[in-house]
C-alpha cells in the first residue's frame, strides 16, 4: 500500500507534522557510515566483476545504418519510426539581453518524463542506497554506477518490447515506498528541448530481492565514490542532489570544512535572505525576453550533415552521430541510435567564498535554449574552453578557474553526462576557493552568492538549479567533514590535463 | 539603494538569518487593524469620488475599426502593428489522459513579463498597502482597486508613448525597497499562452508622495473589501495571495474559524507531509503527456470570425471581440483593443474539510492549454455551468457546489478577472464546507487535500497554484478570526443568482 493511501486510511482526526524531523538525522548517519553491507574495497571488486560480466560494444555507424531511425523528408528531422523515444530537430533562439542574442542549433526533443529513482532501506539502522552497475553507450568507460531505476516512459511502458524495468514497482503504483524526494528536474538545456525527469528517492522497509547488477551502499560510501572520475553517473548525481538537506556537526577549528558544514545548516544564515534570493532569481528570469522556437533540422544554418555526422561548420560545440550497440545486460540486446558528441571536454566550476564563516558558492543565472523557462542557476563557470579558443570575449571567471592554484582547488573530478544520449560527454567538476579580488562579494550582473543549504532548498522544486549545478551540489555534499576535514590532499584533488 | 546592494556593502563577516522572523508578525498586526490612515467608510467615499472623477467609456466596435491592430493575411492572427502588446493566435492541445483529450481554441500570446506590485509602508507601526483606484475596459463596473503598480513591459518601457508608470521606481532599479514577495505566477491558462507576471510586495521606509488615485489601507481593511463583489481586482488578489503566511491566534472554541486559523499555522500539521504533497503534484504533472502547439488562428476548426467577433460555433466558452476606450485617467486617453469575452459567469470553489481540527481545501491538478508546464493546482470546481448545459458528463463536484445549502457557504463573492484583457469575465468565488459523503478524505484521482499554509508555501514559487486558486487563497486569508468568527452571517455570505 502506498504511503499516501496509508495516510488517508488513518482515522480522520490524525494529521501529521508537515516536516518529519527524523529524516535529516538518518541521512546524516548514513553519510557518516564509511562502510555498510559491503566495504568500499569489496564494492570495487564487485564493480570490476560486473564490468567483466557484461558483454557490451559500441560502434560508430553512418546514419544510413540506423534501424528504425530516419530523416523526415520535409524537415530533415531525425526521428524514430514509432514516433517515440526522441527526435533531433532544429532550434532558433533569440534573446534581448545577455552575451548571445541569437543562434541556431540542433536539439533533442524528448517530451516524455522519465523516472530516475534511488531506493533506500535501513540495514542495521543505517540507510543504504540501492545502486546499479549499468552500461551505457555514451560512457567512455561504458560501466558506471546508476540509480536503482533509470527509465524513460518508453522504457517502462515497453515501447521497445524489452524486459521489465527492475524495481520500478517501488516508485510508481500501489507498492510505492515512502517518498524522501520527488521532483521534476531539467536536464542539459543546451542539448535537450524542455526535457525534465522525475528525480525520486523512496524508502522501503520490507525485504528487497537483490539482483546481480545491484548493490547497497551507504551515503558515506557514495560520497567517497563521487571523488572518483567517471564512476557515479549523471542520473545518480542529480538524484543525490535532491536529498533533503542534513546538518553535519561542524568539525573543530575553522577553515573550509567548517564553513562548508555551516553552509548546509539552515540556521547558519546567509548573505541573502531566502526571499531576497528568490527575488534576485525572479528578476533574472524576468530580465531576459528569450524566444526559443523549434525549426526543421534541415533549416539550421551553419550546420552541415554528411553520412555520419551533423556538425557545425567551424567544428565547435557538438556533432550529432549514430552508433550501433551490442549488449548482454540491458533490456534489449542490440540497437542503433543517434547520440550527441561534444567537440571537447567541459568545465563546470563553483567559485566559493566564506562570508561570516559560512561557505557561499557563486551561482550564475544562465540562459540555455532548451530550458522550459528562460534561466536556471548554473555553476560559476560552465563552458568548454576549446569552444573559446581564439575568441577574444571569454566567459567570465573561465580563465580564473583554468589557472587556479592547486591549493585553492577543494574538489576536482571528471564526470560523464547522460550516457544514453551523449557520447563521451565529460565535464571536469571543480570547487575552487576565491578571494575578494577574484570574485567580489558584490558580483557582476547575472551572478549571486548562495549557500549550499539554499541550493538544497531550491532543488525541492524544478527549474531552479540546472543539471551541472546539481552535480556540483552532490559533490559539495560529498565533501563531508569526516572524510574531507584533513586538508586539501584528502579532498580528491589531483592534477588533470 | 536597493536592499540587495545594502546587504552586499555590509562588512563581509555579517550574514543574516535566511528567514527574518518579524515579517509574519507585522503582517498579522496589519490584518488585525480594521482601520488605518482612513476608516473603511471614508475609503468608500473616496473610491466613489474617484469613480466620478474619471472619464471613461468603453464601446464595442467591429474589428475593422481597430487602430493599429489587424488580421495577418497568412495566419489570420490578430496582431498589433508594433509587434508588441499581445496577439490572438490559435492553439491545438492534445493530452493522453484526462477528461479532454484534444481541442482547438484561440489564445492570447503575450510573452512579456509584467509587474504587479503592491508597495507597503508602516504608519504608526502598522503596515499599510498602497492601492490604486483604476479603470479598466473589461470591468463591468469599470473602476476597481488595483495594486500600486500594474504594468506590462510595454507599459513601463513606454511602447505606447504614454506617461510613466507611477511608483515603478520602488519595484525595479536602484531605489527598490525591501522585498516581502517576488515571484513569477501564471495567469489564466485557458485564455493566455504561457503568460506569467511578476507578483511583488515591497516595503519602504521613507516618505512616499500620495497621488490622487491612490490610498493606503491596512491588510484588515483589504480583507474586509475582499468580501465585496467586483471591488478588489484580479491583480490585487494574486499579489495578496503571495503574502508570507502569518499565524493568527486561533479564536476560542472550535469550528470553522478555529480550523481555518490552524490551517494557516505551519506547526499545526496536515493530512500529507510537504514532501508527500510535492510528490503527489509531481506525479500529477508526470501523468499527463500534454502537447500544446500554437497554430494559425485561421486554422482553428469550429470557430468562426464575423465582423465583430470570433466565436465558437455552438456559442460556448468565449468570444474574441474589439472595443474602443475613451479615458481621462490612464496613460493614454483613447485606444482600441481586442478583448476576450466569456460566454457566461464562472464558478471557482474550494470544498473544505476539517481533519484533526485543521482546515483542508480540496485542490485539483488541472490541465489548461496555456500553462507553461502541464498542470497547476486549481480550485475544486473551476467551470462555467452554462458551458455544460445539456451535457451529460458534468465536472466533478460542480452540482454539489451549485446546490450547497447556505449554511455550508463560508465565503461567497463575485470577482472580475483581468479587465485589461477580458470583457465582463466574472467568477463567483466560493468556500464551502463538505462532509465525508460529499468529498471523501481519499479523494478521486487528480484531487488532493491541502492546508492553507501549504498553499502559501507553494505560492512562494511559480507554476504551482493557478490564478483562480490564488484568488481563493487571498479570500481564505481574508476570512480572519477577528472579522469572521461570529458565524456564517458575518462571512460575506449572501445569495447570488
Amino acid at each position: 500500500m502506498s504511503s499516501i493511501l496509508m495516510e488517508l486510511t488513518r482515522p480522520p482526526s490524525v494529521v501529521q507534522p508537515r516536516e518529519p524531523a527524523s529524516v535529516a538525522d538518518r541521512i546524516a548517519a548514513s553519510a557518516a557510515a564509511t562502510a555498510g553491507r559491503m566495504t568500499t574495497g569489496a564494492f570495487h571488486d564487485w564493480f570490476a566483476g560486473r564490468g567483466k560480466a557484461g558483454r557490451f560494444s559500441v560502434e560508430r555507424i553512418p546514419f544510413s545504418k540506423l534501424r528504425g531511425w530516419s530523416f523526415e523528408p520535409d524537415t530533415g528531422n531525425l526521428v524514430h519510426a514509432s514516433g517515440r523515444f526522441f527526435s533531433v530537430e532544429g532550434l532558433h533562439v533569440t534573446a534581448d539581453d545577455g552575451p548571445h542574442r541569437e543562434w541556431y542549433q540542433p536539439i533533442i526533443k524528448q517530451p516524455e518524463v522519465g523516472i530516475l529513482g534511488i531506493l533506500v532501506k535501513e540495514f542495521d539502522g543505517v540507510l543504504h542506497f540501492l545502486m546499479q552497475a549499468k552500461m551505457e553507450p555514451g560512457n567512455r568507460n561504458l560501466l558506471q554506477l546508476s540509480p536503482t531505476v533509470q527509465a524513460t516512459r518508453s522504457n517502462y511502458t515497453k515501447v521497445h518490447k524489452g524486459t521489465d524495468v527492475k524495481y520500478i514497482q517501488y516508485f510508481t503504483g500501489p507498492e510505492r515506498g515512502r517518498v524522501l524526494a520527488d521532483v521534476l528536474q531539467s536536464e542539459h538545456g543546451s542539448w535537450f528541448f524542455h526535457k525534465s525527469n522525475r528525480n525520486m528517492i523512496v524508502e522501503v522497509d520490507g525485504d528487497v530481492p537483490l539482483d546481480e547488477d545491484f548493490c547497497w551502499l551507504t551515503l558515506g560510501q557514495l560520497n567517497e565514490l563521487l571523488h572518483h572520475d567517471n564512476l557515479v553517473n549523471m542520473d545518480s548525481r542529480t538524484v543525490l542532489a535532491c536529498l533533503p538537506a542534513y546538518r553535519p556537526e561542524p568539525p573543530a577549528g575553522d577553515g573550509f570544512a567548517h564553513a562548508l558544514a555551516r553552509s548546509r545548516d539552515p540556521q547558519a544564515g546567509a548573505l541573502l535572505t531566502d526571499v531576497d534570493l528568490l527575488s534576485w532569481f525572479t528578476s533574472e528570469r524576468s530580465r531576459y525576453d528569450v524566444r526559443a522556437e523549434r525549426i526543421p533540422l534541415a533549416e539550421v544554418p551553419g550546420w552541415t550533415r554528411d553520412e555520419a555526422r551533423i556538425g557545425k561548420d567551424d567544428g565547435r560545440w557538438f556533432d550529432v552521430v549514430a552508433v550501433e550497440v551490442q549488449a548482454g545486460n540491458r533490456e534489449v540486446t542490440s540497437w542503433t541510435q543517434p547520440l550527441i558528441e561534444p567537440s571537447s571536454r567541459g568545465i563546470a566550476a563553483f567559485l566559493t567564498r566564506s562570508f561570516g564563516g559560512v561557505l557561499h558558492v557563486l551561482a550564475n543565472a544562465k540562459v540555455e535554449g532548451g530550458f522550459l523557462d528562460t534561466v536556471e542557476l548554473a555553476p560559476t563557470v560552465q563552458a568548454s574552453p576549446d569552444n573559446f579558443a581564439g575568441i577574444p570575449v571569454r566567459p567570465p571567471f573561465l580563465d580564473l578557474v583554468l589557472s587556479a592554484a592547486p591549493d585553492r582547488i577543494r574538489y576536482d573530478a571528471v564526470h560523464s553526462e547522460e550516457g544514453g544520449r551523449f557520447l563521451y560527454a565529460e565535464n571536469r567538476y571543480l570547487v575552487i576557493e576565491a578571494d575578494e579580488s577574484e570574485a567580489p562579494m558584490l558580483p557582476p550582473a547575472g551572478y549571486q552568492w548562495v549557500t549550499v543549504g539554499q541550493l538544497s532548498e531550491l532543488v525541492k522544486h524544478g527549474h531552479y538549479v540546472n543539471v551541472q549545478a546539481r552535480t556540483l551540489l552532490a559533490c559539495l555534499n560529498a565533501m563531508s567533514p569526516t572524510t574531507d576535514a584533513a586538508g586539501p590532499d584528502s579532498l580528491g584533488t589531483r592534477s588533470h590535463d
